[in-house]
């Protein structure tokens, strides 16, 4: 029976799990379970997830929930996965671990400071990506949805977290761009609203700003 | 060179690194930093754990953060922990990823409805106690500084957490009770710093209830 992955693209955790079964060939079947349709909250997943989370997978009748023990259980389970991903030495294993954990309550807050210290491409100095860049990457590319006012202001003192993201990008694409669609999508979206809203509220005192602006 | 733990056990995930280490046996040495005087945020420290959080390990040249990282780190590092704590087969093993993960973020809630269901005495059904129900434990004890009034309230509905609570104290005992020693001495001393505000706020309209509630 196939691997079936439960997720909603807009969320950052289920983009991690499906780049990841994309990169590396797991055969998978992708069910979509919309948040912004309630859909999570049905008795049918919380037959699949009884905490009606996403992402969540299901492999035969092993069930599982939380993103990152996903990746974990993924990269064990599926012959293929290099050893990039999550490498069976105890040391970087070990390191992972602490990313992963760490990314649950602090990401960002000394991010670039410290885990991407060195001339590593990647998390730990590594020349590849392994589950915790992946996992964090998703995460930051959240903030592709914010205006890119906001959005500067936030990453834009932080170029080498921006070199790192792209790294992420490069090493994982083409399913990088195509996991991210949605998001890009959602951010055409908010721009063109933003954009009809200035206009219906502007009048003749702010189109000047406003052309400016374009 | 034996594995250095920095701890205050005044933190949870700082007892739940002590506990296992005494358990299974592991030789280490522990060095106190205290929260309360700042100590985890002086340079040395700094040079440990560059995110001035504890628990940290140092094991020879190997530096860990992030508890539940160090809990896996050790199972795997140092012969003689027994296969419960942090089984080898990989479904086991991403039960308790998940759990842990789980636990970063949403401890308590549904934590009996689910977690603890069957009439497993542990997390995942199991009769011996693995790295996630030492973690969550110490979490939950956290809760033993409360009056306690307080904890009555918050416990006192779940009897199968407190029947969980006390087979993993059973289970890790005598060191579950002494790491736990500090939390107990902090709640004496809250509760005579209670009682004796009471008893300086007190005129004679409050002494009746404060004697009937002794």
């Amino acid at each position: 029976m196939k691997l079936k992955v439960y997720a909603d693209r807009m969320s950052q955790p289920s983009r991690a799990v499906i780049i990841f079964c994309k990169v590396n060939g797991i055969d998978y079947e992708e069910i979509k379970v919309h948040i912004s349709k309630g859909q999570h909250l049905t008795p049918e997943f919380a037959e699949i997830n009884p905490m009606k989370q996403l992402p969540a997978i299901a492999d035969g009748r092993f069930k599982l929930f939380e993103s990152h023990a996903i990746l974990i259980y993924l990269a064990c389970a599926f012959p293929g996965v290099a050893d990039q991903w999550y490498p069976a030495d105890v040391f970087k294993r070990s390191k992972i671990h602490s990313v992963l954990d760490w990314h649950h309550s602090n990401l960002r807050r000394g991010a670039e400071s410290f885990w991407l210290k060195g001339n590593g491409r990647f998390l730990l100095g590594g020349n590849q990506p392994s589950i915790a860049d992946l996992s964090l990457v998703c995460e930051l590319t959240q903030l592709e949805v914010l205006d890119e006012k906001d959005r500067t202001r936030l990453l834009g003192p932080h170029k080498k977290v921006q070199q790192w993201i792209e790294n992420t990008r490069n090493a994982t694409n083409p399913h990088f761009d195509e996991v991210h669609r949605v998001i890009m999508l959602a951010k055409e979206r908010q721009q063109h609203q933003r954009l009809k809203a200035a206009k219906n509220e502007g009048g003749s005192n702010m189109k000047k700003p406003l052309v400016s602006r374009m």
